[in-house]
C-alpha cells in the first residue's frame, strides 16, 4: 500500500431528515443520512465535499451544521420535492435498528453530478447506495487513489452482482459484519474478508457495532473495542462516523497508507463513532472539538495497551 | 489489587463425556467438562487440582489426558453411576450451543469434597455450577486469595439470590456478555459490569465469543479480541479454556496482580481459548506446546499494536 493521500475527499451519499426513537429520548425530524455523518467525521482532518440531493424543505440550518464544520456543501443539489426520510427505533438493545418508514423522496431519482472539484478528490467515499450508482460516481473520480466502499443488506439481496462489481473497483470495503457474511455466504469473519479482498480491495473493515472493529489486510489483521460508554443515546450513523473518522485521517493526516496508519484511522474512527452515538444524530459532533478527540483516542490507546 | 499469587489452583465444576456435532465434523463421546477444560488451560502455567466426580465410565484413558498434562486428579471422585453427559451441537455460526441432551448422572447429587490440599490452594476457579455448591467450595478454601467465578442463564434464572451471594464472595466474575445483561437487567455492558462490581468483585471478564473478551476494573477498561482463525470446529470449551489461561498465567507466573498482570492474563485466555477452538473437545490443548502459546500470544500482541 504506497499511495500517497492527498487533502482532498468527496462523498457520495444520502442527506436525510431523521426521526428516531430510543429508550433513551426521540427526535422528530432531525439532520441526518449517511453523507451527513460521514462528512462531520472526517472533517475535522480534511476537506470534505458532499455529494447528494436535497429537497425545498432542506433549509439553511441544515446547511449550517455542515457548513459551521468546514464542509464544502457546494455539490448538494436541490431537487423539487422532500429530502430523503428515514424513521426508525431502537429497543434496549442499541445494535438493532428498526426501520418504521422509509421515504426516498428526491433521493429516488438521484442520478450523481459531481462538479469537477469533486471528481478530482484523491480520496472518495461511496456511502451506502445503489451499487450501480456508486459505480458511476467511481467512474467519475478517476484521480481518486483510494475509495472506500459501505454497503447494505438490501443490495446484497436485490444487486449483488452490481454491488460485486462495485467492490471491486474500490481499494476499501467497511461493512457490517453480519452483512458481510451475507454477501460471502461465509460464516467464519477471516474467510469472509478474504472472499471480499479477492474481489479486489486491499483491505476490508467488519463494523461491529459495540464490539467495535476489525481490519483485514492481506496478511494482516488489527482490531478495536468499541470506545466503551455508559450512555449510548442514538447509535445512528456510528459507521458513516467510523468511516468519516477513518478516512478524513488517511486523507488529511497521514503521510501515506501503510499498517501504521491504519491502525490509527482505525482510533479515529472508533473515537467519531463513540462521540456519534452519545446523542441524538449529529448533536454531539457538531460541537466536538479535536481536543476532546485526541483525549478520547489517547484513552483508547491506554485501554488497548497490550504491549508490556 | 496488591495479592501476591502462589502457586496452587484448585478448580470445581463438571467432569463430563461430550458429543458434539458441528458444521465441521462430530464426535459421539468424547472428554469435556468445564474443570477439564479449564485444567488442562492452565496447567502451563501452574499446578492445577480439580474436583468434581466421575462415574464407573470414566477410564484411565481420560484420566491420563488430564495427567499428561500434570494436573493434579487425587481430588477426582469416583461414584458409582455414570458421568456427566451432554450433547450439543452447532450451526454455521458457531457461537451459539444448541443443547440437545444433559445427564447429570453422578453429577446430581454432587456434594465437593476437597482434600487438605485443595482447600489450601491459594487461588480458586468456580466453575459453572450451582451457585450454592459454588458457596460451599468457597467456604472451604478460606486461603484462597483470589477466586474466579463462571455461571450461566439457568443459574440466572431459577438461582439468582444465591447467585448474586456466591459472586459477592469471589474476586472476579467471568461470564458472558448475553449472561452479565441478564443478570444485572442492564443492556449496557459498562453499566453491567458496574453493577457486578458493586456486588462484591473487583474484577469482571464479559467474554464475547468471537468478538473476544473485555475485562472491567474499578476505573478500568481492556479488551481483546478473539484470535482470528479460518477454521474453527468446536467451540466448547473456549470460556472454560479462557479462564484456565487468565487464571493460570496469574497463579503461576505473576509476580503481583495488578492492571499489566490483568492484561497479559487476558491475553494467555485469549491464546489458550484460541487453541480449544480449533478442534474437538481436549484434542488440540492435550497436545500444545508453551512455544505454540507463547508464538500466538506474541501475534496477538502485534495484532492489537496500537500504540505507535
Amino acid at each position: 500500500m504506497d499511495t500517497i493521500p492527498g487533502m482532498s475527499l468527496t462523498v457520495v451519499g444520502s442527506i436525510a431528515f431523521d426521526a428516531v426513537s430510543t429508550p433513551f429520548g426521540e427526535r422528530d425530524r432531525m439532520l441526518g443520512g449517511s453523507a451527513v455523518h460521514f462528512s462531520l467525521a472526517a472533517s475535522f482532518f480534511t476537506d470534505v465535499r458532499v455529494v447528494g440531493p436535497v429537497g425545498d424543505d432542506f433549509t439553511q440550518t441544515e446547511l449550517e451544521v455542515l457548513e459551521n464544520r468546514g464542509v464544502i456543501t457546494d455539490d448538494i443539489e436541490r431537487v423539487p420535492g422532500e429530502t430523503f426520510f428515514w424513521k426508525g427505533h431502537y429497543e434496549f438493545d442499541l445494535n438493532t435498528a428498526h426501520t418504521d418508514d422509509t421515504r426516498l423522496n428526491v433521493f429516488g431519482e438521484f442520478q450523481p453530478k459531481l462538479s469537477e472539484a469533486s471528481t478530482a478528490a484523491d480520496m472518495l467515499f461511496l456511502a451506502n447506495i445503489q451499487p450501480d450508482l456508486q459505480r458511476q460516481v467511481r467512474a467519475q473520480c478517476g484521480d481518486a487513489g483510494f475509495v472506500g466502499l459501505d454497503t447494505m443488506n438490501l443490495w446484497i439481496d436485490i444487486a449483488k452482482d452490481s454491488l460485486i462489481q462495485a467492490i471491486s473497483e474500490v481499494d476499501c470495503v467497511l461493512i457490517n459484519d453480519a452483512e458481510i457474511r451475507q454477501l460471502t455466504g461465509e460464516p467464519n469473519l477471516a474467510r469472509a474478508a478474504a472472499a471480499v479482498m479477492a474481489m479486489g480491495p486491499r483491505a476490508v473493515i467488519a463494523k461491529q457495532g459495540e464490539y467495535g472493529a476489525a481490519l483485514f489486510t492481506p496478511g494482516g489483521f488489527f482490531a478495536l473495542p468499541g470506545f466503551p460508554l455508559e450512555d449510548v443515546r442514538d447509535p445512528t450513523g456510528a459507521g458513516d462516523s467510523f468511516a468519516g473518522g477513518f478516512l478524513g485521517y488517511i486523507d488529511g493526516e497521514a503521510e501515506e497508507i501503510n499498517q501504521q496508519t491504519l491502525r490509527t484511522a482505525m482510533g479515529y474512527g472508533t473515537v467519531l463513532a463513540s462521540y456519534n452515538v452519545e446523542e441524538f444524530g449529529t448533536e454531539r459532533v457538531s460541537r466536538l472539538t479535536r481536543d476532546e478527540i485526541e483525549a478520547r483516542l489517547e484513552a483508547l490507546r491506554s485501554m488497548t495497551d497490550f504491549s508490556v
